[in-house]
């Protein structure tokens, strides 16, 4: 049984999950995998918070302090810039890090990867897209003997809540709207999601895992401006409109899109309702492969961290390069 | 760039369809992950028979020549005798093996687990459920975090082809078996699929990896005496008759079955048509992840081996406790 220490970075929504997760699957991990994994200093901003089912030892204002003392880092504080100066650090001491930060991925990522690859640290990204949904693996992976052609898929749940809310409910963009934020599904200020902005940073991940480091045309459109008048012209053609990402090769580079789609009510996309999200990965061998589930909240997002925690605490230190997929790598 | 020789055995459907794969994505596979992939020998029945874009040198009839000189063997034989010898022949020897043998691993799993155990050598069986679907990887490794409550899949495509077509069609069952034969869904004798005992060992296996090694309760009953008349009174219930799969536990074990069910039109199994293949997996954190697509067919699932044969060969040999989920264990 090997004992691996946690530095957790932030404490949050997904943070808090993964703190009670870890505790009720504990035991499960050390029979099936041999390791036993602890929480061993979580940074957080505000010590003097109520924070039900976590030990108050435990918490720091020190970043380093975390980062300094541990097996093995995981980054959810979210944002590009102390989680990046975080990220690098634990990077180039060679420590494993488990993020589920999209923004910082999208913006910064070959940079982590080839700092990754000096060091022989190794990047685990599973939770940065779609949730609980294992779709980095799929591609990196499962897909890994075919070429993939095209990638199309509901990726953020608070744009695709609202446009099946209008569709079932008959309400407007407003209502729905509310009802999402009610649910929790939608931030107070949205306009991230709503603008396709969100959409457009995980479609960029799940770009470069599948096609390499191409140049990328993007074009992005929100839901922000559909109408009940949209939703219903669709119905009248036995049409659902859904929020769409996708991308494929194109002379140049790849073309990577996000924008209202009219799908016949037949499409595996139209199935998708509420919070879910679902990707269709193309493959010129496999064909059509469906990946669906929940693709944000706080235990399944804390699922997939954990499922990359498991992953690099269980296995030794293989080669960075055998790990990390060379097509987000500089070098 | 390590040079890895692939000894395979068996060339039928699947086999055909790998040497073809590798042949067409070596160069991306060897600029991504840094290995030359070379098919070494080829075990076959019938020497003289013509194979179209395969080099006669490579042929032979002697499983040893094959076994013993490669670095990875990987087996496309089918059933349990000839093939469990072979496997147990490299695994003793402490080759990786990969193999899309379901039938070989339901009825000798465990053992042929723990062989690889003591030698340090690896099993890749992705492709041994659901074809080109990484489902092997999504509960294995992608829900690693998460304990899995439930597995409920459509498994054979056979009988998903039959039921669509009698639903979509309004043909009866020996119309649609013909069918399912004209376009090579379905054997010249049927009855191992039709039966349920096709789906049985899928499930026996997805079963094992997600509860590890509990007693199974079996419960199976097939399609072939399925009317016209159930599909349409199906139906005006809004109503599908799907044949379904699942797997969850039960007071002393976990319970297995594989039986015709009538879902609700809306059911996301409902919307698995033709040969294809779903699994809605259960997660108590994650909830329910459905994982979907071409469940048979050469390069469909010469794919799924293909991406086993890359993660074993790109990798470092890890200590096999490692790879291997302890459920699948003896010890």
């Amino acid at each position: 049984m090997r004992r691996v220490r946690i530095g957790l970075l932030g404490c949050g929504v997904v943070g808090g999950g993964l703190v009670q997760l870890i505790e009720r699957e504990r035991q499960r991990i050390a029979a099936r995998d041999s390791i036993d994994l602890h929480i061993a200093r979580i940074l957080v901003r505000d010590r003097a918070r109520e924070r039900p089912g976590i030990e108050p030892g435990l918490l720091t204002n020190e970043a380093i302090e975390v980062i300094d003392d541990c097996d093995l880092v995981v980054e959810l504080i979210g944002g590009v810039h102390s989680a990046g100066a975080y990220v690098r650090r634990a990077l180039r001491a060679g420590q494993d890090v488990v993020t589920a930060n999209k923004a910082l991925l999208a913006d910064c990522g070959r940079t982590l990867f080839a700092l990754a690859r000096q060091s022989g640290a190794r990047i685990g990204f599973e939770a940065s897209v779609c949730g609980g949904v294992p779709i980095v693996r799929a591609i990196e992976r499962g897909l890994a003997g075919d070429s993939i052609e095209s990638l199309t898929g509901i990726v953020n749940g608070t744009c695709n809540f609202i446009l099946t809310r209008m569709e079932q409910d008959g309400c407007d963009f407003a209502a729905a709207l509310r009802m999402a934020q009610q649910r929790g599904f939608a931030e107070a200020d949205p306009a991230f999601d709503l603008s396709g902005a969100d959409a457009m940073q995980k479609m960029t991940i799940l770009s470069e895992l599948a096609f390499g480091p191409l140049h990328r045309f993007a074009r992005m459109h929100g839901i922000a401006d559909v109408t009940t008048g949209e939703i219903e012209q669709a119905r009248s053609r036995r049409c659902v409109v859904r929020h769409v990402g996708s991308a494929h090769r194109v002379p140049g580079g790849v073309e990577v899109r996000v924008e209202r789609r009219e799908l016949p009510e037949t499409h595996p996309l139209a199935a998708v309702r509420d919070e879910n999200n679902a990707v269709i990965v193309r493959g010129r061998a496999v064909g059509e492969m469906t990946f669906g589930g929940k693709g944000a909240g706080s235990l399944p997002t804390a699922a997939a961290v954990l499922s990359d925690v498991i992953e690099l605490a269980a296995s030794d230190r293989r080669p960075v390069a055998e790990r990390i997929p060379s097509s987000m790598n500089l070098t």
